[in-house]
């Protein structure tokens, strides 16, 4: 008998993820997985991009988180879809979580799904949840360190929001530190300096984010 | 034959973490294992409280991260024994990795050890390292919604801080909120409102320090 030799099995994860991004694309759907640290702003990021963009980008949103249903409210209020998943202790989401919840959402209504993933800067990073970009917030006030402490998810990204900085005047961290080291990991990062609060710097990620929903579906 | 039930065996890590636990007790060592966010401001607390105990308390550290030497040689400037464990991208130190490094550090000199785990508010906090106490940083940059959202955390600890308070008057975030909270999910928490770059509150976070090095090795 010879031994029959298989490689490039996918993981079930990975198997899982891309047949989201098939499901996904076939609607017409462009899809952004948003990571960081628990509390750098990826909700108040959120809600503030679907007010300046909502009369153009029909949103849909994924909330993860361990437990509560805090944020989905914040984007309920909007009057955009929104599924909340419970990881019920689960320190990332993963594509069979999100495959779970996509027959509960409106798609053919949705333009730009947004998965808010749990508040982790490690884990989540691993899993391909079948997004076409893998978008990561750093609040300032977490430190300039951190690009090269939590490599990882800075590779993974394309994008980098820099937020909270209007702080800065208050705080001993270097934005060129920040913008520096990211981009020594992962040179083709897009890096936005932002205040989701005040709105300052939101005119670049928004014309990147529109760009980003026409290219992905071929119409760019 | 009679089949044997076999119950309550101990997990590994726990088996491992209950070894370190007896190693450092017959060695007169308390041991805390203190963990938050990424950027909560876990090393700039340590090396304050270093600074300011050092003449009473020897001092040894455990440096969780991901990658790097950062922390560590913050420690090591301060002449306190440090060693640095790089997890290569796992989220968590466990009591393995724990055991692994204690021969490097002189324990006969140590009175406090204090294990800085991997900044991540999520999985540290399942694993024993043989710790006498847990102990976690909030900063106040991360929003009074944390507690709900991150309750395992909270409820495993025994101190809270809520750091960098002196930000309060540039965020829209309510301390009684965090307080109220926390204490919701673990009625004994004793939390502290500091700021590690200022010093202030930390005269209490000092005293309950002192207390428990003292109690945890029967000496209080």
């Amino acid at each position: 008998m010879k031994v029959k030799v298989v490689t490039n099995i996918l993981k079930a994860n990975t198997r899982i993820a891309e047949e989201n991004r098939r499901v996904l694309h076939e609607r017409g759907i462009t899809t952004i997985n948003l990571m960081s640290s628990p509390g750098a702003g990826k909700t108040t990021l959120l809600a503030r991009t679907i007010r300046d963009l909502g009369a153009r980008i029909r949103f849909g949103v994924i909330e993860g988180d361990i437990q509560g249903t805090h944020d989905a409210e914040v984007i309920a209020a909007l009057d955009v879809p929104v599924i909340q998943i419970n990881t019920a202790g689960g320190c990332h989401l993963d594509a069979n979580m999100v495959q779970s919840v996509l027959p509960e959402l409106p798609l053919e209504a949705i333009d730009l799904l947004v998965i808010e993933n749990v508040g982790n800067l490690v884990c989540p990073a691993e899993f391909d949840l079948g997004e076409d970009a893998k978008v990561m917030l750093l609040s300032i006030t977490e430190g300039d360190d951190k690009p090269l402490k939590y490599p990882r998810m800075f590779r993974e990204c394309e994008a980098l929001l820099v937020n909270k900085v209007d702080l800065a005047p208050h705080l001993d961290v270097s934005l060129e530190k920040i913008r520096g080291d990211s981009l020594g990991l992962n040179p083709a990062l897009q890096v936005f300096e932002v205040s989701a609060r005040t709105g300052q710097g939101l005119e670049a990620w928004h014309a990147w984010l529109e760009k980003k929903c026409a290219s992905s579906l071929g119409r760019g």
